[in-house]
């Protein structure tokens, strides 16, 4: 997703840096202290415009939630979901995904999330997708043994791609949804990202996934 | 799949022992006796009217071929197939495949087969599936280490159950199609089983995987 220039966006997010982290390096392995307490922490890496998080942050206060994205513009359009929303446990990093041990301690991530991923459908582009194996042995630094990620996405082909990935990593799929919209229990919990209003209402189907890393 | 009791199936499969093989337990470890070389055998679970095992022995001369199926008047229909193409590498099995290292020297089976396996859908039937565990444990010694397993299906329950089931297993995916038909080429070499021809002429979609046991 490229999204276009959004005036004003570097001082939207400067001005905001209580909940945008101007420094994320500076709370490596010390997330907890900025939260004010020790919940888990759940990340997603490309939280676009972020509809998801903050819907997550509502609905589990329990929770502490880190959207990521590194597009500017994109996530100043989150900040504005996230200032309206007022909510204690979200807080947004602009970085790279690639560079996420840069800002978190082995274990300090409980669980992450890839929504409606960049697709990258060229196999010359395979290594910026975010299921690529390289990706994966972040996030596997990051997460506790066993540490899951939860991938949906409408691309058939990066959904494929990311079940062969995963599991050529060494993951185990803990639940696969072929169409997700079909699940009515799960629709009853299910915080619709941006992508997945759009791609849903044009009558796509949408894949979900549950992988777990091996256990150390 | 039940099939409606065919007059004289039982006599029809006796009078043809050199395609149904009257004592399988006998050639344990001796199928490249019984096929006369000593091509690597692939076998199908679940065969029903064998339209794929012939359509793949056609194409496949290089490659011995068993189908397998635990219903006598469906296994005589498949029989009807092999007799009319009068192919040197395809015998058939009526046994369970759950009983298959009886019939198989551990490492004996190159490859297996199952495709529009009964799906099963109540949690209390799951170990019927033959994609349950206690099935890929069968499969595991029958196959060389590595060894691979093709499935395809249009039944979205069984194929989400069984990507979780084969990785929880340890099994890794080699590839997934979530629409077989729709990749051009694969289609070119596809070779179609009853099952297949009915569901996707409706429309629906057809799902396939290759999944490896572990290297040992
Ligand atoms: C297609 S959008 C989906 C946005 C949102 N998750 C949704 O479902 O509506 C993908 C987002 O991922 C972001 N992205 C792609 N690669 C990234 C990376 N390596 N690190 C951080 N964000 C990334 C892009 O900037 C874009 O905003
Ligand atoms: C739904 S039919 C599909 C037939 C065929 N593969 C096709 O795609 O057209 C499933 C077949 O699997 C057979 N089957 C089910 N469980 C079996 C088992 N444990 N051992 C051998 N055959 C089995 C059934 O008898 C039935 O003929």
């Amino acid at each position: 997703m490229r999204v276009k220039y959004r005036k004003g966006a570097p001082e939207h997010l400067q001005e905001n840096t209580h909940i945008v982290v101007e420094n994320p390096v500076d709370f490596k392995g010390r997330w907890a202290e900025r939260f004010g307490n020790n919940h888990p922490i759940h990340i997603e890496v490309g939280c676009g415009k972020g509809g998801f998080i903050t819907g997550m942050a509502a609905q589990h206060p329990e929770i502490n939630y880190i959207a990521i994205d590194m597009q500017l513009s994109v996530l100043s359009y989150a900040l504005d979901k996230a200032l309206e929303a007022n909510l204690p446990n979200v807080q947004m990093m602009l970085v790279d995904g690639a560079a996420l041990t840069e800002y978190f301690e082995d274990g300090e991530v409980a669980q992450i999330y890839l929504n409606f991923s960049d697709p990258w459908p060229k196999n010359r582009h395979e290594k910026r997708r975010l299921t690529y194996k390289s990706f994966l042995a972040t996030y596997e630094r990051i997460l506790p043994s066993g540490g899951e990620v939860h991938f949906k996405t409408d691309n058939r082909g990066l959904f494929e791609y990311s079940l062969v990935s995963l599991t050529n990593y060494g993951m185990t799929l803990k639940q696969v949804w072929l169409d997700l919209h079909a699940d009515e229990e799960f629709s009853q919990v299910n915080v619709m990202t941006e992508y997945e209003e759009k791609f849903s209402s044009k009558g796509q189907v949408i894949y979900r996934l549950e992988a777990k890393f091996q256990e150390k």
